[in-house]
Parts: structure tokens; sequence; C-alpha cells
């Protein structure tokens, strides 16, 4: 159950309204709100005076559910925005993981001569082994804060646990937290009582209904720039690295109000396959692609076989602007 | 390991080189074929003299392979082709099931009014329980002649076991092989002595190898008109009906050289996210689409969450002519 | 529903009450009975007359579910019983395949030599690949025909499709009904026109609501010898051939009432593991354990790596039967 | 390749070692290590002179593999002992969490008198929503320290995140690092920087590659005292909350020198299965077995259908000695 305050109660009030209720209370830019937990469905008694208004839920889904906004949240960096009222289709783009100032100022110069305005790659990449690369850290989060003041580009970069989320969150323009760290709620709530837009990986074997209780974690610390991300899923199919959860994208996009970004790369986790995906995600009708790209990807330090080479992204941000055209979205 | 035989040499021979391999043999059209297990790399040398060519392969993915044959194969019906040198993707679309005259006659007079030259409907429903709807049998069979005969449609339904599995060839145009079916290896072998086109289901648990494995056990019975339909696959998700596998479907169009159908009705078991998921099946690139349309979907005797109705059906196919336009298919 | 007809009503009034709520008849030995759509919850009113009582349920596992018999069935063949009154574990051992005569009948005295009274091979082998050995057929169907009369042995064997189900039907004192066959109407049909038991094995992308379903499809012919089998199911973990599915069992176990066999040797794929797994098996409380066993188990022709030797399968019996022991198990 | 060093060299020379291989160092309490990716196959000639010997290994389960250490390690707690040249199997029994003092204390009190010597229950719960109960966090971790010096137990308790890692290693006898937190680094390196015992839960969506990988994070920052618990994966059954992976333990036991624990607690969900899964376990041959016991299952804060109650709990206790001695093992 979802509660908005009346105007002119005091933070103690809200208080006294969220203890009652083992509730969770934020200010939304507009009114204070508690929520609780779905089992409740109605507000006790001796809080009625002080609720502007309650919705009720079904299930713990609630501030991210349709149900509550029925139209999809806008979110906002830089000069771009997806969701709300625009129709537009953000590219996401740039290597696995920082590797070196040549590398990352070369895919930087790529991209923004793509005219695209997003820029990925991660510093603290969480690897499954300790003897392989493990990001340059700090050393990656620098070299990304380079590469937005030479080329304007806005950042979204991975957190992986606590002990950088807060270096990540000062940089980074979009904090992205990874498939493996969704469930951190020491991250999560970080980056809830931050302003900053955060996309949410969908963990490997994370239901739709977890992925989106993720999403609650920040969304109830009163950050409502949350975006969810569709990377793959892991099942019997082993062919390919992951199996891309299309199908729960249309859930997502159809039960809750965040903005919908895809990533064919991880989820193919082989070149051969990631532009068609990204077309028919650019079909589907997301907010967002999000695509590995590298200089040379043979040499990658991780995710080699996945990521596009240069001359394959530009042939692929050719056909996506096409179809978006033929679906009514814009890149952007 | 697959060997090309000489032009003259007798039916015989070609058994004996067949029986010293412990292969399977078989006429394309041009010249007699054996295939052999691939582990077997190189032909024995007492028949050496029989053969033309042999094509080693890595796996017993062979007569379905790119390395074998390096285009998609040419499959036609009708006045349709799909595959080979044409750009077409096929929509067969239709009810679930034969429920009644009415029924699949007003289903099949929309269907035709579309354009569309393909309809689909099963008359023997593979359902979970035997205490529901199993389909009208024969009696479902005959009304899809029916079909054809006042609208000139091609017919695609499915064939549940043996039982029933000849006279499903004695009326379809196209044979389809149903996800629970498609192990069955008296069926796929029967379906290997026509020469119809026969579309194979890939099973909700079923592997990508095992998935064309089925498909060579039709190949080797000398019907080179095998189409792959994939149309989602079980995983631990379960608020959407199966998991659509886009990831297999680049994989089989990568190293397979047979035409990819896309089931997106069935993937995701309900009507909401079917529009979306059929629109990034015609980006991506597919050789053809399956859609279930019903009159009355709420009324439906089997899948009634999945089926669009016919306004829906007509606003998708627009979009999808349009998208279609946008990379270079035909939707035929 | 699960309805009771009266005793002295007639097969013509059965049919009636049957048709009238589209549902399915059988002699159960005792009474009439009709089994409708879990749907319908109680009978129509023009056909109370006839019905002595009726079983409202849940969902359509109705004949296999505990609340319409609170026992597990009592299945028998040769001198053995599991399930009802005994606390019978019953091993099934056998190799894979069928080969020759040589390695079935050594097999066979191996088996017998252990007390042990319940064969198993395979004749038909459901193999994915038509490059590889597919079993004997007919010859193998024969042969155990031999070891039935040579050593006494009660024989469990394989059926793939209908084609040739009836066969292995006449030979057969268990007809196995493969992981790959279970979904198969006819098939299961067949058998539940027989009264010979029938031990179905669950797919392995099979749920347990589907599962169980496919044993109602042989109850609801008025066979009651059904018997399941969990062989491991196929999940995102691949160093393992499947998943051992022991909480299914403890479902099954708790919510049919048909006895359970666990086949640890296809669920492992790898000898190393399966003494292990049979030993839980045996704590687990199962009615029976399937265990591939193999004179010389790198030369079989199927399942080679999963295949127990002599000496360790003679050191596993006797663990089996001390555990049986202190669980108040009888291994037979 | 794991890489002992020779007994005279400085901290410095190995610092080099390590760097050149681009390697990880510790020293295990005989001698300093070098564990470098596993593509490297040989040390580079010049770091010979400091090398007594290497370890090839075939992937970068290096330390972890029964190739390096043939025996289980053994790990040590109060006066328990399991793996090494014990037969134990430990029982770690207590509630899902820490509610209230009544309930901690009473929990323990029975489990104490049982006999048992290791407790467990969570202070930092890792939920799915943000609108049900949490754990106690701090005042938790107080009512362990409590039981502890109160009952004689030791304690094993959760760490879900950095945020409080440092305080569950300061009162816990054993660490257990969650199935959502296992892929923590920022975790596993500071649990590798003690001497206590870690036990790290399998992720339900994670293979036993990167199970075993999470293990190696600790016990290459020189914490050799690991044990690895299976728990559960998710698949795509549903009946049951996740799906105990026996051929995964049966795996690890076989290709890993870690004590292997089961919880069949949390893979089943349900109170009904789980003492049929425990005796299984124990037959199985595994290093423990965690059950979740409440004094009131049904009033518990959380996992309330799968915890047992206190005379199940008891008559399960005796069942598990039987089987112990039946096996050979002694549960402790």
């Amino acid at each position: 159950m979802i509660l908005h305050l009346k105007k002119n109660i005091s933070e103690l009030q809200v208080k006294q309204v969220a203890e009652i209720h083992e509730g969770v209370m934020f200010y939304d830019a507009k009114r204070w709100v508690v929520v609780t937990s779905s089992s409740i469905k109605k507000p006790l008694k001796e809080t009625q005076e002080f609720i502007e208004e309650f919705i009720e839920t079904e299930t713990d889904i609630q501030l991210a559910g349709k149900k509550y906004l029925t139209e999809t949240r806008s979110v906002k960096w830089g000069n771009i925005e997806i969701g709300g009222n625009s129709n537009n289709t953000v590219m996401m783009a740039g290597p696995c993981a920082v590797e070196s100032e040549s590398q990352i100022m070369e895919s930087a110069e790529f991209i923004a001569s793509m005219g695209i305005k997003t820029f990925r790659a991660g510093a603290f990449k969480p690897r499954t082994s300790p003897y392989t690369f493990q990001g340059l850290g700090m050393q990656g989060l620098e070299l990304l804060d380079k590469v937005r003041s030479r080329f304007g580009l806005s950042i979204i970069t991975e957190v992986k646990n606590l002990s950088h989320a807060q270096q990540v969150l000062d940089v980074a323009d979009i904090i992205q937290i990874g498939a493996k760290a969704m469930y951190d709620v020491s991250v999560l709530e970080l980056c809830g009582a931050s302003k900053k837009p955060v996309l949410i990986k969908r963990g490997f074997g994370t239901t739709l209904q977890e992925f989106v209780q993720a999403a609650e974690f920040v969304l109830c610390k009163g950050n409502p720039n949350v975006i969810l991300c569709e990377r793959g899923i892991r099942t019997f199919e082993t062919k390919t690295r992951f199996t891309f959860d299309l199908c729960g994208a249309a859930y997502l996009k159809h039960y809750t109000n965040l903005p919908v970004v895809l990533d064919p790369s991880h989820a193919m986790g082989y070149s051969y396959g990631v532009p068609d995906l990204a077309k028919a995600s650019m079909a589907f009708g997301c907010d967002g692609i999000l695509i590995e790209v590298h200089p040379t990807p043979s040499k990658a330090k991780s995710d080699a076989s996945q990521q596009l080479d240069f001359p394959t992204f530009t042939k692929l941000m050719g056909d996506l602007k096409t179809i978006g055209g033929a679906v009514g979205k814009q890149l952007v």
C-alpha cells in the first residue's frame, strides 16, 4: 500500500505513520510518501487524518507499478531524456572495460563521432576468477572523467559493491548496478539517496519480480530515476552466453512505469548475433540499447568475443535509425 | 562426414558404402549421399573409388550445417518461397485450434482478406491434461481441407504422434511437428520420406544441438524441405509462458542452412506482448512469423490468453510491413 | 472432478454421464468412474441419480492425487510389490542398451547373481542423432525375452514411439515410457488399455504438473499400475548431465498416490557420482532405484560415461541394503 | 598455475614473481604461494630460481581443486572438525532469523539440548522486498553473541554485503556468505584476510565453476578455511522453492578439496520434504547439513513454510544418526 500524506503534516507525523504500518517513508518532491507491505490493504484508523490518498497494491511491486503511475517515468541526464513524453531510444555504447588511456580515448572519440551522447565502460569489473583482469578501478574512473570533459559524453559505469560505490556515484552520470550486484541492498540504498539515474541490470538468475523489487529499494529512498536493463538470463542453452528475455522485457513494459533498456551484447556473448538482436530490440520499442564496442575486439581484456568493431557498429547505427523511423522512435 | 557418391554407381554399391561406415543413405536429386557419424573423419579405403567428394563435420549437425551449404535452403509451397534467393518473411497465421466450421471459416476469411497465403490451425492438439479439449482430430483436418479449397490458403497443421501422422501428411501443405513431438523419430522419418515442407518446432526443453539433430532425421531421409521454428523455451521465469530465445535464433541463422520461423505467440503466452515481439522478429530478419489469431480470443478452447483479435492483428500487419521495408524484407 | 457411479447402472448410462460433463470414463475393477475437468466442481443435476459419490479436485491431477487415494498404490510384477503395504524399494538394473547376445546375457547373469529380480535394458534407443546406434529394435526385444526365460528376471524396457509400442507391450513386464516419449498420448493411451505396470520417466523439460498429467492419461484409461520415475531435469548446470530433482520427488511422494522410482544414472551422467546419489535415493525413501550397469562401461554403445562396472555395483548393493535397514526399507 | 616459492626468498621477490605473471600471492603457513591465470602453463624463465615447484591447472579452479590437494581440507571451529581425517557430518541448525531474545534463546536451548554444537540464525536478512522484515541487524548479532556465551554454541550467521561484514566477522564463529552475496568480491576478500571458517552458499543462478571460483577469492587471500554449501538452484520447476542439486554436490565432492555442506531447507522451501532430503543428504556422505528449525514455524517472520518444528527435528536427528551409522559418518 502506498500512502500519500497531506501537505501540511510534520516529518514527525510521517514517521509515526510509517512506524505504525512498519513502512518506509520518503519525500517525492510533491509530498511525503509512506510505502507499507502490500499485505496491508487499508491505512490504520489512527493515521487516517494524515493521509491524502492511498493506493492498494497486489504485490510488493508498488512504486514501480503501472497501477501507481500509468505512464513510463521520464529519466534525464545531459541533454537526453528517455521515457516520459519522449519517443527516444538511447544508445549507450562503448567498450566492456576501461583498459588504458589510449583504448578509452580512441573508443570515446569514435562513439562521439557517431553522434552518440552516452558512453559506457567499466572501471570495476565483476569477474568470475580472481586470476583475471579486474578492471583499472579508481584509475579507470579518472579516465572516464577525462572522457566526459574531452568529448562531452555522459558516462555510465558500473558499481560492483559497496567498497567503491560512492566513488562511482561521484563520477558517473548514470550509475550501473551490475547483474551480480543487484541484490546488494547497501548499494541500492546508497543510489536511492542520490538523484542520479540508476540503471539496474537484471541478474542472470533473477526473476522479474525480484528484479523490479530491486528497483523498489532505490525508489523508496526517494530517487525516482531508475532504469531497468534486461541483459540475458541463464538457461539450459549454452551455445549462446545467456538467453535474451524479450518476453520479460514485454512484461516490464506492460506492468512497470520504468524505462527499459536492452543489452543484446551480454545476452548473446558473440558478436555475430549482436546486430540482429539490436535491430530486434529497436523494433520491439525499448527506451535504450546498450552495445559493447571496442577498437580491436580480439585484443579486449574482457568480453572479447562479444564486442563489435567500429565498421560493424557504424553499419548497425544506420540500420537502427531506419528501423526507429519505421516504429516511431528516435535514436539519441 | 557427408559423402557424395559418384554418378554412375549402383544402389547396391551405395548400400555397401553406407554399411561399411554405419551410415545413412539417400538420393538428393543430384546424387547419392551417405552420412556417417561425425566421429568418422575420412572415408575407408575400400570405398574411395565410389566417392566423388566428402565433407568432414565437427558434430552430427551435418546436412543442416552452414559448412555443408553456405546459403539458406529454399523452401516452397503454393506460390510462396522462403530462404534461397528470396527476401521473404512468411506470415503463418490463424487460430490455435480448429474448433468448429464457423470459427475456422471466419478465421480463414479474415486471414485471406489480409493478403496472407498460409493458414495455421491445429486439428490434433497436444494437451497436458486428458480432461481438456484435445482437438477435433480427423474432422478438423477435413475442415482445413475445405479452408484450402474455399480460400486458396496453404495449410500448416500439427502432427502430435504417429497415430495420425499419415493423415496430416495427406492434407497439410506444411507439416508442423510440435514441440512435444519433435523427438519422435517415427514421425520425423515419415516426414523424411515425403517431399512436403516440414516445420519442426523446438521443444521447450530442447537444446539447439538436439533441435537441429531432429532436422537431420528428416534431411537424411531425403526431404530437404525443413524449416526450424523457435517458439520459446522453459526457464525459471514464469510470469511469461516461455522465454523467447532470439539468441538461439541468431545461432540457427548463423550456423545452419535451414529457414528459421519465429513464434512469439507461444513464447509470450499473453496477447499484450505479442505485437512487440512480432515486430522484433521482423527486424531480426527471420524467414517467417507464426501468430495465433482468433475471432474471439476469450472464448478460444485453447491458448485463450495469447491469441490476437482481428483489429490488433490488422494493426500489427501494417507495422510488420513497414519494418520489413526498413530491413529489406518482404512480408508474404 | 471424479465421479464414482452406482453399481447397477449400464454402460450406456455411464457414457451419458461422461458426455454431459465432457469427461473420460473407465471401469476400475469396482465401479465405473468418470473424470471431468477439474474446473467442474459439482455433477450436473440430470446425472445425480447415477452417482454414488464425487470427489472435487483443484487441478487436473485427479486419479493420481493423494486427495483421491491417501495411500501409495500397490504395483506388482513377478513376485515383486512396491507401494501399498510393502516397505520395498525395488532395484531395476542392467545396461543402457541391448548390444549383443553375449553382452546382454553376461549382464543378466550378473544381475541375477546379485539377487535382483528386475532387469532393465533398451532395445529401442531414443538417440539425439540419426548417425549413432539406435538400438537393436525387435532383435533386442527377442533377446530380452530370452533373458527372462533363462534367468527368471522380470524385464523393464523402453517404448520410444507408437511404431513399436505394441511389440514392447507384448514382451515387457514393465513398460518404460522414456523421457522424450512421455507427451506421446498415443503411447500413453495404449499403455492405459493394458494392465501391465507402466513406468513413466519425467521429461527433462517437464514440470511436475505435466509429469503427473501424463500418468493421468494412463490411469483414466483404466490401468492403475503407473510408476513415476524422476531421472534428472535440464538446468543451466552442465558439468553434470542433468540435475537430479529430489525436491520434485519429495513433492510427488507427498501429493501423489503413485510409487516413485529414482534414476541417478541418467541424472548424473558420470559413474563417479552414481553410488552417492543412489545411497541418497535409498535414504530418501523411494519405491525403486534404477541403475545402469555394464560389463565394460567404456565400450558401451550408449551412455558409456555413466554405467557402473560390476565391482562398483556390487559394493553399492551392499551399501544400499545397510541403508535400507537404517530407514526401514527392504531392497528387492 | 600455482607456484610454491622457495623457503628463503623475500616478500619483495615474491611480489616480483607475482607481478611478472600477473598473479596473486599469499603465505599459506608453510611457504609463499603465487597463483596465476590457468592460461599460463609454465613459470617464466626469469623467476625459476625462486620457485620450488609449480602445479599446472586446466581452469581457474586451482587452490580448491583435487589436483592441488587430493584430500578434503580440514576445517575446525569450537571442538568441531569436518573434512580432513574426520568422518564427521556437522549439523548446523537454528531458525532462519533472529527475531527476538525469547525466540532465539528458546531455539538455542532446544538446539543445545539435542547435543548440537553449531547454531545458525540470520541477523542481516537478504530479503527480496524493502517492505518486509530485514532482520534485527546489530541487535541480532548481539543476541547471537549471548547465545554463544549462554549455551556454548558456535555461531554461524550471514553477511549480506560489505556494510556490516566486519561486524559479522567479529562475532561469528563461521561466516556465512549468502547466495545473493557470493559474487561480492569485497566481502570475499575481507573473509580471505581472516582465518575464520567461511561457508559460501551457492547462488541460485550460479554454475559450479563460478561457485568454486568464489572460494578461490577467499583461498588466494590466505584463508584456507572455506566450506561450500549447496542450497538449491533456480530451475523451471516452481512447485518447490528451488531444485536441490545433489549432482552438483557430487561434482564438488569429486573435483574439489573443500568440505561440502547441504541445505535441504532452502532448496525445498516446504517443511514436508525437508526430513527426507536431509536423510538423503546424510547417506550421500556430505560434511554438514544445515536445517532451519523454529519454535513456531507458522509465526516465523521469514521462511515460515520451510522451518521444522521441534518434534519433527527431534525425530529427524534420530534418523540421521542411524543413517550416519550405516554409512560410516558421525553426526556432530
